[in-house]
């Protein structure tokens, strides 16, 4: 079964990840116009949806590209102008007659070349270097965003006392929350409202399963050594990190020279182990920190092993990906849903990966929580009862077709994407429509959201048709939900390995007929002929292909015999036209067999919320105006905490109040913090906004209180006894802020931060 | 470090199993009256509430091994007049006066002898195994209740198709439902109504952070060897399986032998390598299944094994519980708590122990969820604000002095147990109290659910007091929740492992005024007479302890010289009194510097759910009376589906109704099941009530329908555009079936199942 299994089959998430890598530079330099530049979410909100409407994000990402090629241009022009002015002043120079003023004027002229020279490098060096409109450079941005998530316990690197561990992160308090939503609302979305049967699989695998799907033998990455200190580095990142920082430092190259790294950069995924070796070779590329020469490539399995029970015999892996604890349930789970399809089964849990040299944060770790779909259908039919739900939605795709033609994403009505024929089927269709409202609901930008569709190279020969749900964020597109139809591949394989059919069937209204092929070969005559061989022969007559049988049947009827290789003996034999019969037979069916096509999306949960980060954060001038503020705009739904409550002032009574609204909170199941602590209520509101809480209650009297929302920092006024079911219906989505602010009376006394 | 470290400190939850297995067999075969004989789960629930007043329990507990006791000494009487009566047949037979009619009397009293031998054996085995009162086995109660759990795929074996792997379980569908209901409750009962701060670490850990925690060394069970095949067994396990069957099938053991094997059982978790070798010695075990010769035990380690990143050189870990990842984010989340005490962080997530032979089901397994809280207190005040808030309640607490007395279970009132000190803090007594009421509100039954203490020998030494829930199901009692005060131990192993300091500081209101010792070695003295060993004499001067540095000062102050070992120069030196001063200062201290304390409630969240499987089940008869129907009496909060939407007749209209009830329900979050076959509706009821749906809605008209509530199976009436909100309010537990009995009116209609 192995034999139908290429690397792209296994690295799915993997080679998808670097592809990532290569589309992503098309235009990610260009709209990372950060956040912090707005003076609130609500200002964000609102560009977000008028942004719709301008496709100057795109454009831009065109035009900084076009900028950086002229400025390659006229750099290289003016290099070759200094260097020619230079020539000239040595040579008047060296000169017996030429003038001091003459000599002074070409030196003149020549300092003027340099200074010009001088300022396009610094151009250059600004296009290549951030985001080229003056703003905050990518990296800037995100430092920004990942100290506050640092600074407030979102997340931290892992055993950090002990010098922490590459690719190993801890989600604290806040980030905890935040994913407990997340997940909470994939359950709402998906489990819940598809009717999918969720599971709950082991991490440790023992080896046959991951035998069977491929990932013993194929889940790899091309790994160097440093030939004298034994550390090891991925070489694909090798060769990007060369061309790259070639690309971003040397001002001297050349357009050519530039367009061959950039296209080496795109096509490091397809490169074989010996390609990437000769790279490697060709541009000298040593161990980033000690030079020392480094080996060939070769292949690292990145699973995590062990060994299952006290005897050691036991060989096992720490699971890479949930499915496959979907795959050899599906006869339960067929059974479960009354021997029906379509259905789909969900899993929620912790998958591993021993990345060779992890980095980019939160998006390439060890160890992270998978989300995945396995949706059971009839491969002979793909419609879905609710694709009409979906069918209006509109957003950026960016077909196969469009990548090829070195254009970029653009915006498609999905019902038309299915119906002319850009996505396979309905099936994957609905999916990605539900990927779609799943990741806005959340929080993401729309605008900065696309479903890339796989390059024939990057897709299994299996496999139908393969979407990504790209993020963009300050790192590029990010890959953040894969939705594949994967055929019959993975039942297939699990059927072969362990002996157990994983098939459907499909009763039929009335019997059909049906033609078969019928090898019925004669035990007697084989005996005579073949003696104690007989057993292997029949085995292998009855072994052929439907093609085989044929062409033999042929041969027997028009020769009367034939040879036959019979492998399990080593040898052909002769057949002749009474050792076996072959017929086509016509015969009464009543029911169809086969094995179903999956269709997988799978969520890569902690990619999804470090990209909402980069989507909720911007800053905005404290009200002295001498710092800026962080804020993430979380929507309720994903907010850590949904309620901040304060007196205004330390005061026992108002204290009370205070304690006893979170109380009711807390009751009615809205998580909320109290901060009874003496700092002033401006500094107060700015530590709960940076954290993303969406609103406020203010206790300054006994018997009404102000309710404040995060982002426009307006207030009204409630009572005491109703503030609780008010914040609840907020936080629950019930009541939005525009209902309030309608229902309650504004609170316009000026407070500390407004 | 690991000098204080015995080996209980680290099979916290292991040895604290084993001993559940040693206390458990003092009353376990007593009350497993099957639930399957009640005819409903009101009745069961009514049973259990009225229970509290009937010691019966308990004293039939007694009562049974008094029994046995009897039994054993009746048997062996009859056996020896069984022999006697042989004997004298033996003569009669032999002697040549007896007559015919003496030979043939003699021969019918043996025949009667051995009935009423034959009836006493049987009543003992009743006895030995089963519950005893003629009712179910516990062996038959659990087989039906894990029957019924595989085939409604609640759980299976993992890898069912591969053969599967012992100790590892699938949570399906219904199962895992359960499972995220049971996390959520417990996020709401302890996190969010106790504001902890929740994190989420990897499970893949570095050696280093188990090598501090003891792990590494002595996280082990005592294994033996086949010496044959090479096949492992756990070396308590074999003597166990010895003593159990000897007791339960050698009829002809004495009183005495009989005790002595109940004693060795009782002990075993106590006995050392070489104790545990001599037993299998002495009772000549030897393998299970060959019968081959076994080795001696040693030690083997349960962490599943691995290696981190691609060199080989990092070696791993999958972590054996949660609370390490805890212990090591002291610091950061100390300061997130505003360098405030107390507070508790939270993790819920996978851990894996490498078992040698998993068995017992769900209850010991290869890889398992916990939920484990560690509540970091000064170690000087272990009060608790919300004490009071669970004072008054009253539960079974099996305190270590009723157990040594041989004492069973007692009803105590918490309040009572911390204020006369036989749970040792407030603290660790809210716990227990918060513990309570999370187990009984899931369904525990609190009459199967104690509280039982440490006993000193199973205890650290460090710990301060140790409490385990323990709730009784067909294995016996079992320990599922842990809830210890394990002092400043975690804290400290890593502070020394890590060198940096988790401790925290209490800020003096008035600087308090403290004595210090302080030892100032004279560099200058000291170079001259030790010259290159200077700085060594030095180290080790500063490194006394403070009786050390007091008896110096004395030895100086009284010969003006002494002999001092310097340790790194492996020998004494002369140290004369100019050398170094020592004295006691008086310093003024603004805050002092301390290691908290950690109270530790560690949950297993498998085990919890498997007996509440148990305590939850019941059977009753069919309405034809022809067969049991199976029940899960879940409460709504657990049910793995909130309700069942059937129409009662198959029929478009009302299926297209049925659809709309079903998609309202979905809309607010209430899970559910529709069912449109056309099985009958007797039929559809009996399967959605074996899976623990508590209410249905039948669709008998298109203007209003029927619920039925699960156990007491009776019907209301509602408007269909009603149903939904009904139903959610009957599955959030904001109305009760009283409430809504009372509120619609009854549908009195026979149906199908009444």
């Amino acid at each position: 079964m192995r034999r139908f299994h290429g690397a792209s089959t296994i690295r799915r998430w993997r080679c998808v990840g670097a592809a990532v890598m290569r589309t992503g530079r098309r235009s990610s330099s260009s709209f990372l116009a950060p956040r912090g530049l707005q003076s609130s979410a609500a200002v964000a909100a609102k560009e977000r949806e008028s942004a719709a409407s301008l496709p100057s994000r795109r454009e831009k990402a065109w035009l900084a590209m076009a900028a950086e090629q002229s400025l390659r241009e006229s750099l290289a022009e003016k290099q070759a102008a200094v260097d020619r002015q230079g020539e000239a002043v040595r040579e008047l120079k060296s000169r017996s007659g030429a003038s001091t003023a003459e000599i002074e004027a070409a030196v003149e002229a020549l300092k003027a070349l340099k200074v010009e020279h001088g300022a396009l490098a610094k151009q250059l060096q600004a296009v290549v270097g951030s985001s080229g409109n003056g703003a905050l450079s990518k990296e800037e941005f995100r430092q920004t965003v990942v100290n506050t998530l640092e600074r407030r316990l979102f997340y931290t690197p892992s055993f950090k006392i002990y010098g922490g561990v590459a690719g190993l992160y801890d989600y604290g308090p806040n980030g905890c929350a935040i994913k407990t939503n997340v997940l909470s609302f994939w359950r709402q979305h998906f489990v819940l409202e598809e009717n999918m049967l969720e599971v709950d699989c082991p991490c440790v695998t023992p080896e046959i399963v991951l035998q069977a799907s491929g990932h013993v033998d194929k889940f790899t990455d091309l790994m160097v050594k440093d030939e004298k200190t034994g550390t090891c580095h991925r070489a694909d990142h090798l060769i990007k990190d060369f061309c790259k920082e070639k690309l971003e430092k040397d001002l001297t190259l050349t357009t050519e020279k530039a367009a061959e790294l950039k296209h080496v950069i795109a096509v490091l995924d397809d490169l074989s182990a010996e390609e990437l070796g000769a790279k490697i070779k060709e541009y000298g590329i040593t161990a980033p920190d000690t030079k020392n020469p480094l080996s060939d490539p070769y292949p690292f399995n990145l699973m995590f092993d062990t060994s299952i029970g006290p005897t050691g015999l036991l060989r096992g892996f720490m699971r890479p990906e949930t499915a496959q604890g979907i795959f050899v349930n599906f006869r339960d789970l067929y059974y479960y849903n009354g021997n029906k399809l379509p259905f789909a089964a969900a899993q929620i849990g912790q998958a591993f990966r021993n990345e060779i040299s992890p980095r980019q944060g939160l998006l390439r770790v060890r160890e992270f929580t998978l989300a995945e779909i396995e949706h059971f259908v009839d491969p002979e039919d793909k419609s879905h009862p609710k694709f009409s739900e979906v069918a209006e939605l509109e957003f950026l795709m960016f077909p196969k077709e469009d990548q090829l033609a070195g254009h970029s994403a653009k915006k498609m009505v999905l019902g038309k994407a299915v119906s002319q024929g850009t996505v396979n089927n309905e099936t994957l269709g609905y999916f990605i429509g539900r990927v779609f409202l799943f990741l806005t609901e959340l929080g993401i930008d729309k605008e900065r959201l696309r479903f890339r569709q796989h390059l024939p190279n990057e897709m299994a020969h299996y496999a139908a048709d393969c979407w990504d749900a790209e993020i963009e964020c300050s790192f590029g597109w990010i890959e953040c939900v894969g939705i594949a139809d994967r055929s019959a591949y993975d039942l297939r394989a699990h059927t072969e390995k362990s002996g157990i059919q994983l098939v459907a069937h499909e009763k039929f209204a009335e019997p059909r007929e049906v033609e078969k092929l019928v090898i019925a070969p004669s035990k007697k005559e084989l005996g005579l002929a073949f003696k104690g061989n007989q057993k292997m022969v029949v085995q292998a007559l009855e072994a052929m292909k439907e093609s085989e049988a044929l062409e033999l049947k042929a041969a027997l009827e028009s020769k009367g015999e034939a040879e036959f290789l019979v492998c399990t003996l080593g040898k052909s034999v002769t057949i002749t036209k009474n050792m076996v019969s072959i017929n086509v037979e016509k015969k009464k069916e009543h029911q169809r067999e086969f094995t179903p096509s999956v269709i997988e999306p799978s969520f890569g949960i902690g990619r999804i919320i470090y990209c909402l980060y980069e989507h909720s954060f911007y800053t905005r001038p404290s009200k002295a105006e001498n710092e800026q503020l962080n804020v993430f705009s979380f929507s309720p739904l994903v907010a850590p905490k949904k309620c901040t409550v304060l007196p205004l002032v330390k005061n026992e009574v108002f204290d009370g109040v205070a304690k006893s609204i979170s109380r009711s909170l807390t009751k009615a199941g809205i998580s909320n913090i109290i901060d009874i602590t003496g700092t002033s209520i401006g500094k107060r509101y700015a530590r709960t906004d940076e954290i993303g809480v969406p609103f406020a209650v203010t206790v300054d009297s006994t018997t009404s209180v102000t309710v404040r929302e995060r982002d426009s920092r307006h207030q009204i006024r409630v009572n005491v006894d109703e503030v609780a079911a008010v914040v609840k219906d907020l936080a629950d989505g019930l009541a939005t802020w525009a209902d309030v602010m309608w229902k309650y009376p504004a609170h316009t006394a000026t407070s500390a931060d407004d």
